[in-house]
């Protein structure tokens, strides 16, 4: 087989704050070959997820950092185009963690098929793929959402935060979602059928989301921090829940922010109402991924989850959608379209 | 029955900040009589407690605030007076809530009584009571401590502090007390069995307290919060537990503290090392009083769990007694004993 050409887009330097273009560098190169019981995948999405921003960092993490000269890591829809394993062949679609380049060799362990056939091969990186359980597995393991419970989340619109949404209806529970901008907010209400939309550019957002929630928060679905969070803590009621999945507001900090320090009185807060917080990482319920898509297909394929995706046409604008997904300018699942071969 | 006198001490004036003396009123009068069904009981061991001091405050908590003019609440071993109830008689030892004041009538309901024989009695203020519950259900429910794993507590030779470290101890657990001062320090390694004592006022306390965690902290038991939070946070080990039931170093505060904002620091640690942080109050595990019972009295009974009480005589002793606890002046169990027949 001819040497395939290989676009990567690998780290150029380590962002400080805000990642800008020239932290990332477009590198040509020819694809790997697959050794003995390797796989060839070729990308066909990508995902573009917050928490990439952490792996560009070197703040301790459950993730050894990247380092320059690395290509950026990412989930993948791919077709294999050459295996040495018997459970893949040419032309299978894929899950991958294929990174930010054209092709990539993989371990058959790392690689799960998705059926074409089920629906559209891009939902394996949203709604049924790591967002939609994050939403899944964190709300309904941490949360324990109850009939008549109000649960908030930010960031509402994307493919967590719209999950997190309509599985707390589906629990019977008030939803409010927080987002930026009249259209994100109109969506939150008419399309995923949310209580109460919050505008977080509102200046009054604190106001306007204790009156969303008269009768205060019993899960606050963490993907944001930032003044989001600070707006949401006097609202928590006693034995409030608080999943952490994101700080997205902070991952973009170079030094803690500056006074009054906020640490003590969330404390009390935890003391006098017993709230529990605590942080998760999918994989810490990978277990449950047969419940979660058995769970989620049906929502999806019943029309009771619905979901939306933003999708950048070419490898090569990856970068710049990233550092606009920290900003917050995409509507939905971020996704780079890669290749459709 | 002639008339009883009856000393109360009262709030006089709400505190701002540190509690001072003028902030308490000793008056005299006449003790109440028991109406049809209540109990008389007269007050022997009155405990002090740094919750006290959020009853004190109009911050938002879980019980209403104190008004200037009432008794200062507090539980206390009682003797039975009077009663018009067959379930108690004279002479009877009970555990109450008799505040701080010579008599107080009861209702039954709010009594248990103490069988003097079985060992000291002013121990159902402490390590065989709220304290010592305390310890138990937070560290054992929340904490959840493994055969090998670091277990940390500050206030260390406090009556909670003391049974989080011999239970930890029980329990197979590394365990590194913090506290105040040479003396304290001694006595948590050579009576109560801690393995590493670190003290708060030591400058170099983080590096001391890191040493002393040289595979950092599974279980951080939180009853004072401040520096020695601070300290320990970075120390974190993933899916990390914190039970938090006291914020004594906050309890004066009358402003948020000055910055830099750490909020988003701690949370950044919730996520990346997945840490578990849930704030409870011993009546939320209620239910787990006769275990609690059965356990304790047993590592008692065998000096698998030592206590150490600081009793001050009389009850005009209070208010100072009370200051003083809020600043670490205590060493043990803090009791005021105010009558002995």
């Amino acid at each position: 087989m001819p040497a395939l050409q290989n676009r990567q887009i690998t780290m150029a330097t380590r962002p400080e704050g805000e990642p800008r273009p020239e932290n990332f560098r477009l590198v040509n190169g020819e694809a790997p070959q697959p050794g003995p019981g390797q796989v060839l995948v070729k990308t066909q999405y990508l995902s573009l997820d917050p928490y990439m921003r952490g792996r560009m960092s070197t703040a301790r993490s459950y993730s050894k950092p990247l380092e320059p000269g690395d290509v950026i890591v990412g989930q993948t829809v791919s077709k294999v185009v050459a295996s040495n394993d018997q459970a893949f062949k040419a032309g299978d679609t894929v899950l991958a963690y294929a990174g930010w380049q054209d092709y990539a060799v993989a371990a058959p362990a790392t690689l799960r098929k998705l059926d074409p056939k089920a629906g559209p091969i891009s939902t394996g990186l949203g709604v049924l793929g790591m967002p939609g359980m994050t939403a899944y597995t964190g709300l309904l393991n941490i949360g324990q959402p109850k009939p008549g419970e109000t649960v908030v989340v930010a960031a509402a619109t994307g493919p967590v935060g719209s999950a997190v949404g309509q599985i707390a209806k589906l629990k019977g529970c008030r939803a409010v979602g927080i987002a930026g901008g009249a259209d994100k907010c109109r969506a939150l209400t008419q399309d995923f059928g949310f209580d109460v939309a919050v505008d977080h550019r509102d200046k009054e957002m604190a106001k306007k989301l204790a009156d969303a929630c008269p009768k205060g928060i019993d899960v606050y679905f963490e993907n944001v921090g930032g003044a989001v969070f600070e707006a949401v803590v006097p609202l928590l009621n006693d034995f409030a829940r608080v999943p952490v999945c994101g700080l997205i507001a902070h991952y973009n900090d170079t030094a803690p922010p500056p006074g009054p320090n906020l640490l003590p009185l969330f404390m009390r807060a935890t003391l006098t109402r017993r709230i529990l917080t605590r942080g998760f990482i999918v994989s810490d319920f990978g277990a449950q991924l047969p419940e979660f898509l058995r769970d989620m297909s049906q929502w999806v394929r019943d029309g009771k989850v619905k979901y939306r995706e933003d999708i950048v046409e070419g490898l090569e604008k990856a970068p710049e959608a990233f550092i606009g997904l920290l900003k917050g300018k995409n509507f939905g699942k971020l996704l780079v379209k890669v290749a459709s071969d």
